[in-house]
C-alpha cells in the first residue's frame, strides 16, 4: 500500500494516461519486459475468468458449441491459401526461427486460427450428418503490432477466445452468426454494463476473408470507437481454399458455410476506461472478487467493541467476498481512498457512534453515495445497492453513449462532429474509396451499420462524396 | 461412424501402436499438421476441463493460490541467470525470428514461465507483507522435442498449470511444496483413477534450478513410468538469481524461499494407457462426458413402444449426460462396439422382452457386467454402478501397480526385473555416477525416493555399485 500515490492524471485531461494509471495501480495488469507484452495479474485475470464462465454457458449448451484445442504454430503455405486472408495479417505474424525447421517451411504462431482449424475440418467433415460442426478455444494470440502498447486494448500477446463453426446452409450459418453477436452484446452490457452499438461492418473493415462481419462497437469517453467483438459469417471461401465438402441429402457433393467469432482480453481494458475516474478504478460489481471492504473506525476507547462488531459482520457477508481492513497502521481517510483506487463497489464504515445506533455506513464506490443500515438488514441492503449499481453504471454509460451521437448532413458538420469526439451518424453512399477519403481527411473510420437498418430505405446522397446514400452508417476515431 | 475399424493392434502385443489408435480412434486427440504438434479434440478437452475446475478448487481458496497470466515470450538474458536452469532447458528452447526483435535479445517462447514471473516478482516483493505471494497459471507451453511424438504424452507444444509461489521461510515453503504433491496424488488417483507412487527425485532427476523435486509417478501397463506431476522446492536459487528480495520483521533484508510445481494434458494420455482395452478408451465415469448411452433394440413390431419407452427413460437421465442412439442404420451389435471404442462407461439395452418384464439391460464398459433393473430403479442403479466403476477402475490398477514391485538385491536381479518390466525397489548409495551407470546399462532411471523413507536406516550397501546403501528407492523405465 505504502508506495501508492493514486491517480495523478485526469481523465478529461490526458485520458491515455489516466488510463494506464488506472490500470497499473489498481493491480489490474502490468508492462513485461518484452516490448508489447503484459502480465494480467490475478485481479485483472480473475474478469477474465468471469467472461469465461459466463460465455460458456452462453454457447456451450444453448449453441451446442464445444471447447478444443489446436496448434500455436502454423505452416506457412496455410496463410496463403485464402488470397484476403493471408493479405491481412501478414504484416503482423511472428515467425518462428527457421532454424527449427531447417527442411521444412516456416512456422507462424497463430495471429488468428482459421487456417489450422479448417485443415482439420477437412479431415473431420464427409457429410451432412458431420454438420453442424460448432467449436471454439480459449487461447493467447500473438500480432506482432508496431504501434505503442496499450494495455488490454493493444498489445503483441493476448488472450481471447475464437468459435468456428461449419454449416450445412447459408441460412443456418447467418442465423448463428447473428446470435452470437447478439450473445457478445448481451455478455459486455449485462457483465460489464458497457454499452454497445451492434451492425455490420463496411467492405473495408470487415475480417480479411469474410463475406460479411458483425461487430458490437462500445465508445470511450474520448469519442474513439473500441470494437469489442466480432462474428464472421465466412462464406464459403475457407471451405473452398481448404477442401472442405460434404455429401449432401441430395447425395452430391457441396462447401459448407463457416463462421468465425471471437471476444478477447480487450474488454477488460473497455470496462476500466467506461467507469473508472479520477479516484480510480470503478469495478461492475458482478466482476468484482471483492465486492465488499469493512472499514472499522477505531478509538482508543471504543477499539474493542467496534473490531468485534466488524468482524461479526464481516462474517455474515461471506458470500461478498468481504476485505476486513483493521490494520491501525493507516488511517480510515488513507484506506477509503486506497479502496476506491482498486474499486472495490461497497465501503462499510463502522464506528462507534454508528454502533450506539446499531447502524452501518455504507458507500458506494461509483456515485460516493451514502446509506445508513441497520446492522440487521447489512446483507439486504448490500444486496440491493450492488444490483443499483450494476444498473446505474450501465444506465449512465448508455445515455453517454446516446447522448454522443450526432447526425451529419455535410462534411463540415461530419469535420466539427470528429473534432467534438462525437459518434457520427449518417446516410452513405458506402463506397471504399468516400471511406478512405473520410479516414484520411478526418482521421474517422466506419464503425458498423446498424443491424436492422439496411432494410431501410435511405434517401438523398451521401454528404461526404454526393453519390446516392445507400445505408445509414456510424463513423468515428477507433482505438 | 463408417470409417470406423475398430482397434487393430493388442495392448498386450504393441502396446505402442495400440495407444495411438485408442487415443486417434476415439476422438480425443490428433496429429496436427506441424510436426510434434496435436488437435485436442472436444472430447480430450472436456476431459482437460475437467481436471482444472477440479485443480483449481483444491488450489485457490483451500492453498490462497491465486490465477494470473504471464507472456510467451521470455528474453534469452533471463534463461542465463540461473545457470543449471539455462542448462538443463536450453536444447528444448523455440526461439523467434531475429528479424521480430533486431535491436534487442533474442526472445524464447516458455518452455516454463519460472524465469518471467520471477522478474516480476522482483518488483512486487518488497516487504514480508508482500509474502506469502502465490500464483498458478494455465497455458500452452513448448518445448521443441527432437523425440518421436506421443499424443499427450510427448510433443512439441502441451497445455499444462504452473504453480509459482513464495515465502517469508524455509519451513512454510516446504510445507506447501509437499501440499501440492498430495494434492496432484488426490486429483490423478480420484479423479482420473491412475494409482501413483509418491517420492522425491534423486540429484540427476531433480528440476533444473532446484533443491528437491517431488513427483507422483504412474507405472502403464507396459512397465514404464510416467511422471504425472512435479513439485520443486526451489530454495533461494532464483531469488538471488532474480533479485528477489524482502524486508524482514526484523527490518534487516532477506532471500525468500520459493516452489514451483505443474501438471499438465499428459495425464490424459496416462489415463488412456491405464484403463483402456482392445475394444477402445476405457473412461473413468467422472471425468466421461457422456456417462451413458441408450440403444433401444428395434424390431418392426415392437418398434414403437420400445422407442416411446427409450425416450422416457432418456429424460429421466439427464443428470448423467446421456446419448439415446435410435438410429437405425446401425445393428445394436454395430453400436455396443462403436460405443465401446468411444468409451461411454454404461451402456443401457432396451428390448420389447426387458421392457414386457418391466427392465432395462445395463452394462459396464470395463468389465462387461450386466445388470437387469427395474425401470423405475434405474437412475438409481446407474448412480451405484457408475461409482463402483470408478472405484473398480482404481482398485485394479493399483492392485496391478503393486504386482509389478519387486525387489533386488543385486545386478542380476536388478536387470531382470528390467527386462520382465517391473518397479525395482531397493536400497541404493543415492550416486549420479550409479544411476547413469544404471541407466547406461539397463535403461532404467530412478523414479523417485518413497515419501516418509527418508528418515529409515537403509542397512547394507548398494547391490549396483556396492558403495554404502543411502535411501530406498523405486527405478523403472520410463517415458
Amino acid at each position: 500500500m505504502k508506495d501508492n500515490k493514486g491517480i495523478i492524471a485526469k481523465k478529461e485531461e490526458n485520458i491515455s494516461d489516466w488510463y494506464e494509471q488506472v490500470c497499473l495501480k489498481s493491480n489490474l495488469v502490468e508492462f513485461a519486459v518484452v516490448k508489447g507484452t503484459m502480465v494480467i495479474k490475478p485481479k485483472g485475470y480473475a474478469i477474465w475468468e468471469k467472461i469465461q464462465d459466463y460465455f460458456n454457458e452462453k454457447i456451450n449448451k444453448p449453441l451446442g458449441v464445444e471447447n478444443a484445442y489446436f496448434p500455436l504454430f502454423i505452416p506457412e503455405s496455410f496463410f496463403k491459401k485464402e488470397a484476403e486472408h493471408a493479405e491481412g495479417f501478414s504484416p503482423e505474424v511472428a515467425w518462428l526461427d527457421k532454424s527449427l525447421t531447417k527442411e521444412g517451411e516456416r512456422l507462424a504462431i497463430r495471429p488468428t486460427s482459421e487456417t489450422i482449424m479448417y485443415d482439420s475440418y477437412s479431415k473431420w467433415i464427409r457429410s451432412y450428418r458431420d454438420l453442424p460442426l460448432k467449436m471454439n478455444q480459449w487461447c493467447n494470440i500473438v500480432r506482432w503490432e508496431t504501434n505503442t502498447t496499450k494495455l488490454f486494448l493493444r498489445s503483441r500477446e493476448f488472450l481471447w477466445q475464437e468459435g468456428h463453426c461449419v454449416y450445412e446452409t447459408e441460412k443456418e450459418c447467418e442465423k448463428d452468426t447473428l446470435k452470437v453477436i447478439e450473445s457478445y452484446k448481451k455478455l459486455v452490457e449485462d457483465l460489464l454494463a458497457i454499452p454497445v452499438l451492434i451492425g455490420r461492418k463496411t467492405e473495408k473493415e470487415k475480417f480479411a476473408g469474410a463475406k460479411h462481419t458483425y461487430s458490437i462497437e462500445a465508445f470511450m469517453p474520448d469519442g474513439k470507437a473500441l470494437q469489442c467483438g466480432t462474428s464472421h459469417n465466412l462464406g464459403q471461401g475457407f471451405a473452398k481454399s481448404f477442401g472442405i465438402s460434404f455429401l449432401g441429402r441430395d447425395e452430391k457433393k457441396h462447401l459448407p458455410w463457416q463462421n468465425s467469432w471471437g471476444i478477447s482480453t480487450r474488454l477488460i481494458g473497455g470496462m476500466v476506461m467506461t467507469h473508472s475516474d479520477d479516484k480510480g478504478l470503478v469495478l461492475p460489481p458482478k466482476v468484482a472478487k471483492n465486492k465488499v471492504v469493512i472499514i472499522p473506525i477505531l478509538f482508543e476507547n471504543t477499539k474493542e467493541k467496534v473490531l468485534k462488531k466488524s468482524k461479526e459482520i464481516f462474517k455474515t457477508l461471506k458470500s461478498f467476498n468481504p476485505i476486513l481492513d483493521d490494520s491501525e497502521e493507516y488511517s480510515p481517510g488513507y484506506k477509503f481512498s486506497e479502496y476506491e483506487l482498486q474499486g472495490i463497489p461497497i465501503r462499510i464504515e463502522i464506528g462507534p457512534k454508528d454502533l450506539e445506533k446499531n447502524e452501518v455506513v455504507i458507500v458506494r464506490r461509483d456515485t460516493k453515495e451514502k446509506t445508513i443500515s441497520k446492522v440487521k438488514n447489512t446483507k439486504n441492503t448490500l444486496t440491493k445497492i450492488l444490483k443499483k449499481m450494476q444498473e446505474d453504471l450501465f444506465k449512465r454509460a448508455k445515455e453517454e453513449m446516446y447522448s454522443k451521437i450526432v447526425e451529419a448532413k455535410n462534411f463540415k458538420e461530419f469535420e466539427k462532429a470528429v473534432k467534438d469526439k462525437k459518434i457520427i451518424y449518417l446516410n452513405w453512399c458506402n463506397e471504399k474509396s468516400c471511406e478512405e477519403d473520410i479516414k484520411e481527411k478526418t482521421g474517422a473510420s466506419s464503425r458498423c451499420i446498424p443491424l436492422g437498418s439496411e432494410k431501410q430505405k435511405v434517401d438523398g446522397n451521401c454528404p461526404m462524396c454526393g453519390k446516392p446514400a445507400k445505408v445509414k452508417i456510424y463513423f468515428s476515431k477507433s482505438y
